[in-house]
């Protein structure tokens, strides 16, 4: 039942490596994106500078035109920045399509400790977007997603914060929407998986250990700041720590519990 | 007593939002580099195609011609990669310098929820180098690389599994060196930090819980693979898992506590 969308195989995003772990699907790389609480963007500065460079930004996907749209629908990325920096003054004096871009995402959810280095791995998720970055004028637009990537940062910080922004916040911020034209995602889970001539060797097999060390992000126990004069920490707060503890915990470690297809290696 | 280098400040990596936090010197570069799981790499496809692109890679700052150099000296970057991947090709194919890349690590240490959006940030750390990379190809040199990232997953990894690689593992792994040209870093530490606006205002700061939340990565108990034979999780990885979780999390939490400069703003 439903379609499932992907995103189109172009050279610049089709995965050669490890094909059975690559995905085209919407939802995949978009959930990667959004869950990821810094995005790696790059852009080429001009043709004086042979090096392209990377920016850690915060973006989420959505849709100021189908704001229902859910997360396996066609979506932009908004990324969020300062009026004044590099990225934001080349796209803003780009003409045509936009500032071609890429995003990437990853993060690591465990550590492969094999019989030999070259088995090593990590099980881990990684997306990367290609695509267009114009800078939103539009004031509304501005809005939903200055909302959208703060929630992004802690669940309903936008409504229990003083907004709305005023002029000068909103002349300081400058949000980039980047229009997609393709992405892929990479997913590996799962145990070790050593080769025949190490796993049938007893002497090795003997001595090194092997397993996985799952990895996750721990949010710890909010700090009030000195200025603060709201006496209990908000529901709101307490339950996004201990959502987000218990869902990266959960990930990382049945992540591990995955059967790995037979022709699985690192 | 004693000097401490810094990268060149040139137009590509020069810092011009929040200079206060921005930093050259390679000591707090390479720290960033060498701690961070996962390196995000930039590089240009070629004139066909008009997006770079970005791929997660494991690498580590090291001097094979100057083992003993330390992480505030001058270092080349190890990247590890596949034979055959793309970014493998063209540096292959690369030539004079090598071929132009980007290398970006980020972590995040805090959420800073502040009375407005605006004002809401990360406590962060972040690194960015840029320099020429090439294949290597000398044999002594690949396998102290090697080496070096296993033993950047987990300490002492290298000695205690099998080893050396074999002749098809050693040509099946690629490494990158990259001769740095730049680089600058970005730490963000600290409690929250409001305008006055919003701090005189009993309103606002009536209702509006302000604080940090602390975000580290934490390391599980490790799951032993259905075919491992060593009773005992040896010492080399649980040392590992209780050191990282100790100092992962002192870091997050003490960074906190950083006293701002009053013009520290975000």
């Amino acid at each position: 039942m439903g379609r499932t969308l992907t995103y189109p195989k172009r050279s610049s995003n089709t995965v050669n490596r490890y094909k059975h772990r690559a995905t085209y699907d919407l939802k995949a790389i978009h959930s990667i994106i959004n869950s990821s609480q810094v995005l790696h963007v790059s852009f080429s500065p001009g043709p004086s500078d042979p090096f392209p460079t990377i920016l850690p930004m915060i973006g989420q996907m959505g849709s100021f035109d189908y704001p229902s749209a859910s997360i396996d629908e066609p979506l932009d990325c908004y990324l969020h920045g300062y009026v004044s920096s590099r990225i934001m003054n080349l796209a803003r004096d780009c003409e045509g399509d936009g500032l071609p871009i890429c995003i990437a995402a990853s993060r690591v959810d465990g550590l492969i400790l094999s019989l030999t280095p070259n088995s090593h791995s990590y099980n881990y998720r990684s997306a990367v977007l290609h695509g267009y970055a114009k800078l939103v004028n539009d004031e509304a637009e501005k809005l939903y997603a200055m909302k959208l990537i703060t929630n992004s940062v802690l669940s309903d910080r936008w409504e229990h914060s003083r907004v709305p922004p005023d002029r000068a916040e909103m002349s300081s911020t400058v949000i980039l929407k980047v229009k997609v034209v393709d992405g892929s995602g990479k997913i590996r889970d799962g145990g070790v998986s050593d080769e025949k001539k190490d796993t049938t060797n007893d002497e090795v097999t003997g001595r090194v250990w092997t397993g996985v060390v799952p990895v996750w992000e721990t949010f710890g126990e909010p700090i009030p700041s000195p200025g603060n004069k709201v006496t209990e920490v908000p529901d709101h707060i307490s339950r996004f720590v201990a959502d987000k503890n218990d869902q990266n915990q959960r990930y990382a470690q049945e992540a591990v519990r995955i059967t790995l297809p037979l022709e699985e290696q690192h």
